[in-house]
């Protein structure tokens, strides 16, 4: 009801402020015997992590992930899963201003109009740390679409920054390794388009400003079959996964705005018998159709505005909604789509797991 | 869990298949006292009932709906409302062909591979017949909305065709009303380009071929405080609920991906005092910061396909999976679009209906 | 939300007033190619109709149910399953007494107080009638659990009165069948118990007046392994399923109330190895053991009280609080448990078929 | 899902198995800008602890609860409040035997079948240590409950030890106090009766065996309107509650299996004007008509079997499902009802609280 938890049989809560004493995340409907480490799940937060590199914020946190509970051995119980991540480097002192004044396009004057209270130290409970709990629990989604699909092969899933601003690097969804993606900072897998992006967001921030872009993410081996015909079309529930980030503006699935523009018989994806198994010649739908995966590989993107905090003086409201100005302090992202990956793969891990076990449960 | 219920605290469930006796809808959560008429929701299934005009399918059916429960003297009694409109005019002999073979991006091939079954006459479940229900709720949420905001003015709802194909309209989002949009048939209140759109529709459905395009929605009076902070954003809500929506392929909440080209310091809403009521003099926020309404106007896109029935041959494969071709037959939207802007609308209706119940019950 | 679904795999949704247009239900989640036919359905609401003998209400309702979607050429789909009843006998005349004034241990003053309104005429949604949509879905349900089990022979539900005022039969619960409970009126498998159990209601009735008693339940044949751990325990499930029937009071699951007067050495089930499966020689846990059921059978008593409605004059309030009397008029049950046998076995089967759908999704 | 959460508005999710690293719970929903303390929680839990007397499990465990998330300077801020203890006092050795036998009426044997593996220290999730997480909520529903009903004098929550075996007090629940439950350590608020219970379980614990009994509990001062009418009845939500917790067999509303043995014209509760309030002369229903509190005290009263754990040689299986035998070991309570009083009050409180905000969201 307050909005918290996700899924309905895969289904992750998280808590926690920036400034609290603590972030994490409580899985409830893990599949038992599943061998999850801290390891696995430290090895995502870390590409998470603030202070990675030098176009992501300077705050430092390490981070380091509990697993309180549903393992034992080694092997999950059935039982909640419950993670922490104890908050450590809290300058409170960089949000002083941030008492009295609400920072444009961020969310302390909703959160205070609608709460009557808020924590306002560092964005309080609309911080992106919360997003760690959706990445630790992203990380045992993963171990649940590991054995999934033909011959067990699991479920493959990659997420890269496609462009910064106005720069756009063209990558083969179909190919894509994480290891490319990774290879850089900014997370784009074209090297000669990554050197530009980083260059472009080391301008931004050396400017006090910030950029946006677009993230875009491929799942691949996904089984025939998931997802719920109407509210809870596949492409439904990832629009809500990615919409629920931080700074997401938009969301396309296959062809996306792009495909609005073709014919239907240009945008129509044949089938036809690939040795048996059904197939389509070409992907506009992005793997769904009818709210359902097909087998085809599912496609999406989705639109990150500039971050809200920039190192210059805005114009304003306080608390007592009498106009000001306030200039951002501290420690930021120039541009959050780095981080972002991590968390955009965690999301379709999550939505994914969670239509796996929704499918076995009614059709078995 | 099987996705056929929409909404936490005004809780919409749709039953039904296209060739089925009846698809209808239960609404469970509504408020009790609100004045409803069964004109009133007459009128919302009107506007999206089929055969209403030239440029859209010429399947007639009258859509009466009932209204089963839930209502005493004219005022809505606390209890589920359950509405219910009967399938009419079903030529099952047009789908034949459908029977056994897959229509191409259409749902058949993955209700099969999902149910190991499927209602093969029209599309089943996943026909558009399905959205009846949403509306006939959407005239419901409407009322919920009716009282809401400050001096009870209401919350004003209106979707309206910004493109199809390449064809684009320039709507003030501000000021456009539902009758400037109901003034022509393919539902865009600027008469120039509606004019364009209708002959290009035209043509596609004389070339037995399908064309997409962009669907605008405004939300005005909106009250500031709604939207849940974490999973639960209202863009995340608004997201799943136009990607719920058959044909559907993208979804924008304000600036979307165009904002991605600006900086921070462009995109920023500065607040001012707006002689005692915090604005924001931008709205690229779409009227939600953190999740959560600020009282400024909610904007919104959705990006819809071409239809996938054409009346051209295409290939495909047939249940047994092997190769061959369907040609599409019978009666089908050249262009969803004009009719889908009283079910994105009504979507919208029970998102915001949804969360106001939702804000009230935690926060008073 | 508003309370009136059921389940969180096999979930039912009812709707309806008892002087409404119509009552039903749709089941969300139904798995698919379920054979499931009208006849079945109606059969089972045949034994919950009202004026089937001389101890039930004279009302006179021929309850036929329609199948709404759902269901395709006799199998289901795995869409909603909507089933309807219109209401017919319905003599609002004899319920003019009740626009004004609360009849008491009725729900007429709770639900104008929570609603400010009420829908006066028979109770409304608080009617018995509500209970059609349970029985319609529990024949579905029974069709789920027909195919589990080890080898597949089904699981086996039966409901029968145990007690009427203090008139107690002794029944084996192992062994009992639903044609020895059908065999008479009162539906008391003991027929020299049933013989005095009629007459006894048979004089209430004359004395305008009404009887309590118990119906216990059994499911013989139920997998190992159904029921959540902490608050979906299986009896915690069972015990919210039958509280919320219409007149029930109480609930026990294995040796209940009677249970406590035991020391832990008398209590507990000793396990045995029996042929290489894992039984209990005495079965106190009544078939459940830390919320999950141990494949013995499960048992459970459920109290209803006598009857509100009777026709003698009581004293109670008018719709302005002012004190007066009210007397029973109209057509009512003198003892509600014969026509509860059907509702009860219907909960019990929803429950079942909620978490056999609930343990597949989770543990495979 | 997989059952750890409770409640839909004020939403309770336990996490934690009593030989991990911890248990705790996450409450979503919670209304903002309620004063909470640590201590206050503490306070609850010190009163659910092992180790507290002589008749209780001599299990040492401070409990002491941290506060994670959710709170700002004293103050609920809207957002998730997390809630953790962390596990100390685990002496494995004492369970050794539990790794290969499975305890008799204990949970060892369905937690396997269900998930494939088990916890098997100390009973792992299936332990009464998972209460913890309930016992901390419960403490902060009672602060959602302290500002409610008429002149915002609040709901007052007591729970005692009604029965122990076939020592059974006579207590008036109109107007018992926790003051007077907590006077003796069997909880039982009748002096003479409760030095019987205490003699009565000191001899048991001596036999190494255990004892049941009942618990009766009243909510004084709810307001009218709060249950909702159909499957979320008031008090089938009470009775899934009580039935959620370990060790309980049977729940009882308002009169309960004995109301069943008198006639309607007995049992009514006739309404009156007592000055310008409606009221009831009795109060055989318990506060709740047709599943929505009428404003009069509610009276339930839960079977809590005789504790499982033994110190005695009893008859079981191992792992192989070969015959043997199993002695109980270490540290048990002889009779779990004195620290169950606690458990009762935060369930009674989480449904009351729960159904006090889905109240308010509906009908405002």
């Amino acid at each position: 009801m307050a909005g918290n938890s996700f899924g309905s049989s895969f289904r992750v809560t998280t808590f926690g402020e920036s400034h609290g004493p603590a972030v994490g995340v409580v899985i409830d409907g893990c599949p038992p015997r599943l061998p999850v480490t801290v390891e696995e799940i430290q090895g995502e937060l870390d590409r998470r992590r603030p202070g990675q590199s030098a176009i992501t914020t300077q705050r430092r946190e390490a981070d380091q992930v509990e697993i309180l509970s549903g393992l034992h051995e080694g092997l999950t119980l059935g039982t909640p899963l419950a993670m922490l991540v104890h908050n450590q480097d809290m300058r409170s002192g960089d949000y002083e201003e941030m008492k009295t004044k609400f920072r444009p396009s961020h969310a302390d004057f909703t959160y205070k109009a609608k709460y009557g209270i808020r924590a306002w130290q560092g964005g309080g409970r609309a911080s992106a740390r919360e997003t760690i709990g959706r990445v630790a629990a992203g990380a045992v989604a993963r171990k649940v679409l590991a054995g999934v699909g033909a011959g067990g092969r699991g479920v493959d899933i990659v997420a890269w920054v496609e462009r910064v601003a106005d720069l756009e690097a063209s990558v083969d969804a179909a190919t894509v390794t994480r290891e490319a993606v990774d290879a850089n900072i900014v997370r784009c897998p074209e090297a000669g388009t990554a050197e530009k992006m980083i260059a472009r967001i080391d301008e931004a921030r050396k400017a006090g400003d910030s950029l946006g872009g677009v993230v875009a993410a491929v799942a691949r081996g996904v089984p025939v079959g998931l997802g719920e015909p109407v509210f809870d079309k596949l492409e439904a529930d990832l629009a809500k996964a990615m919409l629920s980030l931080p700074a997401s503006k938009g969301f396309e699935i296959g062809s996306g705005f792009a495909g609005t523009l073709l014919t239907g018989s240009q945008h129509n994806d044949p089938f036809y018998d690939a040795g048996g198994r059904v197939r389509t010649r070409s992907n506009r739908s992005g793997g769904i159709q009818g709210g359902i995966s097909n087998g085809e590989d599912i496609n999406l993107r989705v639109a990150f505005k500039p971050t809200a905090t920039i190192l210059r003086e805005q114009q304003t409201v306080d608390e007592e909604g009498h106009d000001t100005t306030i200039k951002g302090r501290g420690r930021h992202d120039p541009c959050v789509l780095p981080r972002a990956i991590p968390i955009v793969e965690a999301m379709l891990a999550l939505v994914l797991a969670d239509h796996f076990l929704r499918q076995r449960g009614q059709c078995g």
